[in-house]
């Protein structure tokens, strides 16, 4: 499927994000060791905060791994709040209206993970989507339907409740059409202040998920570590694979929880789907 | 816009067909005479009837004078029939599946021209696709659901009717959101034996549309032009504008008429909406 | 041929650059007024100095005027130095390694023209660039090796000289393979401290330069107009043609001159090119 | 590194050719067996011969795996000599002119290995390339030089002295600047009549390389393979690593050895590298 980084914390130049560390996310596009897949190379996006308001996003259908122009911009940008996701397609086309993130607003989304035979449910799905935000859907993927479902059931006011609803009621959906396992999903989404990334599957066998260790005390227990005296203290990592064997940074995302960061806190919360009010 | 040619007669190179004439579909791509936009350069497409049951095409995002792969292909494939497209998008994204010719089975389709503020009506319109074929839609352009509101409408069995529906359905969408003039085109479809092409708008003012003439006569008439020798006397071309200047070759199709070429025999029909019975 | 411009002055965002001016360098890819071609749809580039030792690099081999991730970047990008190219190919191979700005070190270069027949003098000139900087050519354009010639002639040292000899040199070449007018060329260099621009062409009929005028002169001739008071006094641009009408706003660089701007100060020089010692 | 694939024998489909085997190219591109790399995704090529003079030559920047044009083109293109290509890039541009095989005239050329150090002895070897052919070189690779080499030396003539004369000025050039293991290849050409391949490498540990068995062996072994009945006795296949594990149907080509099929024939000949006069 795909695999995803998300990033919080002290400004950070891209370079050393997404290429530097042992197992970075541009080493993972050719050489994933927990994905579903090894090879994420059908396109990859970059989400990231500056002095604007809205995100800028920049996605390509080359690999990451042979992509110039992300390893120019990467060598010069600097961001505090930074989505990036490689992407290995499950049949939908290669283009850059199907790479993640997706934006709407100041809003961004990656999702690693599948809607079960989605082509099947797919009008259904799209159906439920505010006609006001239809028009925005672009691509074929259903992680696209999927940001537009949470946003069509509240994300921008509250995240957590808006994903529950729209996993429900895809389940839901993809129950009605016989399907035992509607959905796979790791997902990560943020407003710019805090990010939200959900780990979940209707088979109790999602994808993986790991969230970083408080700084402070890897700075403890690794004093000759350089990279970790340049992270503020409130830095934090969300990713579908740890990006480095260091021992205690990184800690799995049990099944069916929501983890919360803002600032330098973070929060595990179980996560369960929800049968929105408005469709059922 | 956009600029097409539909060709069906003798088995034809396609570097004769789409480099060779002097105003040729590849010279249209930077410098279109007749056309709303003098560059069409948002991607091309290509579909060709070959030996299978359905149709080959070949899309890309690039410009069509520029593109490589294009010239090796067309040097080396032969065909007698060969749909042809070069893309000015009015907004929608440039990739491969916004690319026309469209495809259903053995069905091509290819439009000039657009459905206005398609982002405010395409859900509508989408909506009103058989729910069997939604899962087929894959870009987001209107061509594609103008195709697929076709096929709804019983393009396979009736082609004039079911575009008279089509436009139509669209005009009467288009209407209720209080569009003075929902539809702009000229279309052509096949099924790989006869091409039915449309020129119409909602003002009566429609993009230019000319057919080729019986080229036995133009023979006669210059007696010493050897590619009109090549061709068989049933070949016929309809293009958006002529593709050179030799007097008599070629016909403008009037507005509000339908063309139908099969084999040597073309047929000029007018062409108006209907509303459909299913939706209205 | 192609269009470029060459920014320095106050930090300015790449879009209200390259996108916001009436004729700007965008609608410059589509619509050149005064340029060779009115399309340059063969790719583009930007090179832009922030604060790293060298400058970054955006190249692409689709036309500007569509291209997604350009328009994202330039949005969120500010700089005070900024290279920036569309590209009308004359025969060689759209790709990013054929786009400008080329780059070595800390210097960029770009060029609009031509050098004579190059496949035929390319591989005299090739030969001429010193075995040192050889394998740092990965395109296949005539600008590119002008480049490493000038490189090779002393550029990092004393541009206007090394320029001279390069020219110098192509020119003679050109001669010597019985070529009348051996080089046009429009070119722009710089070290990210000081810009060197050059108008020159073997036929004395060399492309279309212009230089702005000292923005505080503006100011006081146009007090209504917001961009001027946002530009500082030194911000200068050099470009192929003006980027629109306001009068008194860009002067015509003449034939034979190289212009040289460093900080709020210009300074024109008669050019002529110089045979150089090293190989005459 | 890369895979390749050389066909020739009876007109075969290209989709049966080159997606349909158990382990296709298509399918080595994400998952090499037998290759340096697993993944072959930096770009792909196809050269077919057709009823024109000159093959047509396909490439693209995009992994074959995801490619719609290369599935599209291959569903409908019959060929009865075809060579296929996937990329493992081991640093030079990811663009269609890096892209193999190769062509010059009617003559064709794909390789895998590398060329040790090649931006250091690029120089040198790109000086020896004959000046009449010097222009046609519109790459960046090792491959393409020694392409070039290759015909300067005489391929069109000779074909496995001309190589034998290009590897040995190749490791002549390489030892004299103290590499001790100068050339890595398999390499494939032809001129539409005959194609020679060979496997070789300085250090005598060169990258894996099979050619077909005679058909009508492998027919009376499995009588119940209909794909075997499909192809003509004098079909033959010499590929990177056999494309199945139908025991008996692949030979593994020894170090040092050029093999050369011509219809149903094959021969095996030692090869060594000589010392070309011109040059020594």
């Amino acid at each position: 499927m795909c695999r995803w980084l998300a990033y919080s914390g002290s400004p950070v130049n891209l370079e050393q994000l997404l290429y530097k560390p042992q197992n970075s996310l541009v080493v993972q596009s050719k050489h994933s060791q927990l994905g579903a897949e090894t090879t994420n190379g059908d396109g990859f996006g970059l989400g990231w905060y500056g002095t604007l308001d809205t995100p800028g996003i920049f996605r390509s259908t080359e690999p990451a791994w042979n992509d110039r122009n992300l390893q120019e911009l990467s060598a010069h940008a600097v961001s505090s709040r930074v989505f990036a996701h490689i992407r290995a397609s499950t049949g939908s086309a290669v283009q850059q209206t199907n790479c993640h993130p997706f934006r709407h607003g100041r809003w961004l989304w990656m999702h690693n993970g599948s809607i079960a035979r989605f082509p099947v449910v797919k009008r259904d799905l799209t159906l439920a989507v505010d006609p006001a935000l239809y028009p925005e859907i672009e691509g074929s993927t259903d992680s696209e339907v999927f940001f537009y479902l949470a946003l069509t059931f509240g994300l921008e006011e509250d995240p957590p409740a808006a994903v529950a609803r729209a996993v429900g009621f895809i389940e839901e959906t993809g129950r009605r059409h016989g399907f035992m396992f509607p959905i796979q999903m790791t997902v990560a989404t943020t407003d710019g202040e805090t990010t939200w990334a959900f780990r979940y599957s209707s088979e109790g066998r999602s994808r993986s998920l790991f969230h970083s260790t408080d700084v402070s005390m890897l700075r403890l227990q690794y004093p000759d570590n350089p990279m970790l005296h340049e992270l503020s203290d409130e830095t934090r990592i969300v990713v579908s694979e740890p990006l480095g064997d260091l021992h205690g940074a990184w800690h799995e995302v049990p099944e069916s929880t929501c983890v919360i960061v803002r600032g330098g806190h973070e929060e595990l919360r179980p996560f369960e789907p929800s049968i929105p009010q408005t469709v059922a």
